[in-house]
């Protein structure tokens, strides 16, 4: 269980507790406020605090265009011309703060994201809960033959069960022999920041960490995508239903222009210009590679024996 | 006036509506809300929006250090552990959002502080409005005969009031010229993007300015430094006494241990322990030049004739 | 003429000095190492240093992938992958840095890269040139009627000499006072962080500008844009052209995926797939706004009455 | 073994093969490229690629400065001016590229420090090979009893003989396990960005990392400190000794100013002078905490007994 009573008690006294401010809330947000959000077995997500809304976007974006935003009555369509010419200092003016807890395999892909602040929890000073992720059997899959990062088929059977058993067996003892090193009974304890080393990458850590919407638009663009790591796509995807309740133009004008569209090269758009003229383009007369030209009939829907 | 009276009613709306949130409120900041601080002659600085407070601080310290922290007992003295130890990173936990009216030859210098978001007014789009920074007669100054970078005695009588003049009369007609060539009146006009190189910097312009309380403590160390250009250094003082209502145990921290404070080199640490043995150290035995040797004893407030 | 001679004998004596290095060498870039590009009427860009070349990019690549690029035969290969697929990480792996010579409302454009490093000229503590950028008559363009942002016909006749007239007239008066400002003879001579402020926008400064090449890239997919101010963008397409000489194969992937190419929305990618089978979209089936329909059709050079 | 026979030959190569450039050289750094400085039981640090020297940062400085910097005669009076009064921009002129092999639970550290470059070897496209950290026995320490961060006496007899064979044997299974999991033989093969959560933070990782000198200086002195842990001091010690002959006066003002130096607060520097004007100060009359007074008296080597 991934919050303790202790922890629950002090979620409804915070959920509880309604105070006055002069500052910009979003109604959508408030619901979310210090709620937890389950991800794999033992992870979560929530928010703690947050600063702006779609209307603090138009706000920042029409002192900047100043009276050349007239033209433009409503926000929904200023917010949508932002993201559609990648104009994105407006969006950077909302921020966010989360409280994730995940493994620690999914922080070290995670953390890559520089423009954020984060606080993690210190294993030096403090001592690791006997907490790690085991897959759930739909997810132990096998390598991907067709793409070097990636994964295939489900593994079945007594292939799988002997994964997850090795995973289960290694972490517990993993941690009973962490436990045993930092013991004082009877003995000095090793200290923290050497024991931890003993730890496998599927131990849980926590942090907190804020970013502003701008960036957090990125980090999804590549985390909520399909082909990023299961592992972190599910904390992806529960960031993007907060989001969407939080700033929900933005979100909208996010996923119609971002997350659902794709990126033509000069070659490509070259071919949809011939193709919709008429022409057969084949992968010879593309003039692309064998995998550029894969990923961009797979993107336009086209049928194609190249 | 830097505000029209459609911004002063649009101001008193929003400081009489007030919201329920569960978020971290800082009663001090709400009080700061939207409302208009005077700097320079047509500047102003106006809180738009704060994420965090002191407790936010703490509450990041803790995740990353765990019951590791159980031993310090108050936020108070956490905050200044954290600000001795140079900490970091939970101050970049609280988030506050300003909007400025300043000079441009201000904006250049403040710009140059990266770990930020702005939003600025655009003259390629809009407007400028007519309203120039021209000094008090008390900052009217003489080059620093001593500083290669700074003022030295305050111009009196007719040199002074010939500068007054020169940059009054420069102004008004460069901003008449501006208007000339951007006006459509019997003629095309030229484009905003290309006028607006006929005004000087002194002109006002505005811009949102978003930053984190860690990156916004060295913004004030640098600019609310006796070092610093006097225009830029009221901006930066006007922020500091908001900064001290909105977290008034991190700014007192950050007062002590940095504003307030010297950093001694490995010389300067090695002639302050002689000289507390009861040695007499000169500017000849220190190992300093000259230079650091003469803001070595003014930091010290030691009588010398080195 | 924007290098004195003095430079001029400084940039023989360095260009006449070759060393022996370890390093990795781009010799496309080691014939432009120093050399003076000139940019607008006074303006100038010179490559001072430089790191890394296409290898470097590939290099740092397999770091990352280790055996799992072995697929990838070739280095060209490689790179337009990355390039394809956003791996931005390899492309910083490769610095160069720049003395650029520029008008100030340029510089201010420039600066909101904050991903850079920058050493500008201080007119705190030194005096600026009496040099001004004015616009060559070609581009003395009146504001744009359909775009709120740019410029629309060229201004003829008496207006665009009446424009040029002023800005060369306030521009030598603006200085003539500055000059008579800071000076001391007979006075004690105005501090220059205050004399500076009767400049106009069209001053030059210069400064020293060192950036990886993934941030160089974003900056030149703006500011070489058809978008982008006359005035920032030939300083953009010169450091282009050196670019194409430092990592050939990098600018190539970056010219055809980034700056020739062109993002599809959801709504975009959908009429794009409706319109490859056959199906006749008009604006108002397209489900998009009239903005962002007038776009995609110039995008695909389809004839439209939408 | 940290380096391969097959990486020994490649850095052969590379050392013998010197080419000429125009760039800036630093004599002292062209003899560590490539060369390997072993750190740890199987780490290493080594220089790929740099960009400037100490001129570089002059260079960039005298630019900033202008005419104003004529006063300072030699680089190096300049460099300790520029180190003394925090003028940090200049540093970030020149730039170094590493390439580092260090266990997980160091890099996790390490990975904190953002205004970097880095590409790091990827477990989810590659095998991680067999290689861990086992500390030497004079580092395997108890926890500290007075820091609730860091090591105190070091372990002896059989407390310490039991831990090493504990991270000696989960190593070894762990190991075992994964590689077990990944295999084809006769089966399907999780897939590797899932097999290596089955990994201590022990394991070594490689990785590519570029940062500019001004924050490689920040880096050292929150890592070449002696209360940072052992195994990534290490590596800042290494590094450190490879700066001092890359730029040797920049990296002497930087242990001048810095490593070796000590900030005052406020009542730090408050006590200092009353104790120089012959006042007996103690813990009750300092206005310090405990725990700062402690600080303070073993900084200035003063005997106590508060």
């Amino acid at each position: 269980m991934p919050v303790t009573p202790e922890q629950q008690a002090e979620i409804a006294t915070l959920c509880a507790r309604s105070r006055p401010t002069l500052r910009t809330t979003s109604e959508g947000m408030e619901q979310h406020l210090y709620t937890v959000r389950d991800v794999l077995d033992h992870g979560f997500v929530r928010v703690i605090d947050y600063m702006g809304d779609d209307a603090a976007i138009c706000q920042a974006a029409r002192v900047s265009y100043g009276r050349g935003t007239r033209a433009v009555q409503d926000d929904e369509g200023l917010i949508r011309y932002l993201m559609r010419h990648s104009h994105s200092t407006p969006f950077e003016m909302c921020e966010v703060k989360f409280h994730v807890k995940l493994p620690v395999f999914v922080a070290r892909q995670w953390i890559r994201h520089r423009t954020a602040n984060v606080n993690e929890y210190s294993a030096r000073y403090s001592i690791l809960d006997r907490e790690f992720y085991i897959p759930a059997p739909e997810q132990v899959a096998a390598q991907s033959a067709v793409n070097n990062q990636g994964r295939g088929a489900v593994l079945e059977g007594e292939e799988a069960a002997r994964v997850l058993e090795m995973l289960r067996a290694d972490a517990a003892r993993c941690y009973d022999h962490y436990e045993a090193m930092i013991s004082r009974e009877g003995q000095q304890g090793l200290a923290r920041e050497l024991a931890r080393m003993n730890l496998p990458a599927n131990v849980y850590t926590q942090w907190y960490w804020k970013v502003d919407l701008h960036n957090l638009f990125h980090f999804l663009r590549l985390r909520a995508d399909r082909h990023a790591q299961y592992e972190i796509r599910v904390y992806a995807e529960a960031i993007r239903a907060i989001v969407a309740d939080w700033v929900p133009m933005a979100c909208k004008a996010f996923e119609d222009y971002r997350l659902g569209g794709v990126a033509l090269s000069a070659a490509g758009l070259d071919c949809v210009r011939r193709m919709l003229r008429g022409e057969e383009v084949t992968r010879e007369t593309s003039g692309m590679s064998r995998g550029e030209w894969r990923e961009f009939t797979e993107a336009l829907g086209v049928d194609t024996d190249g």
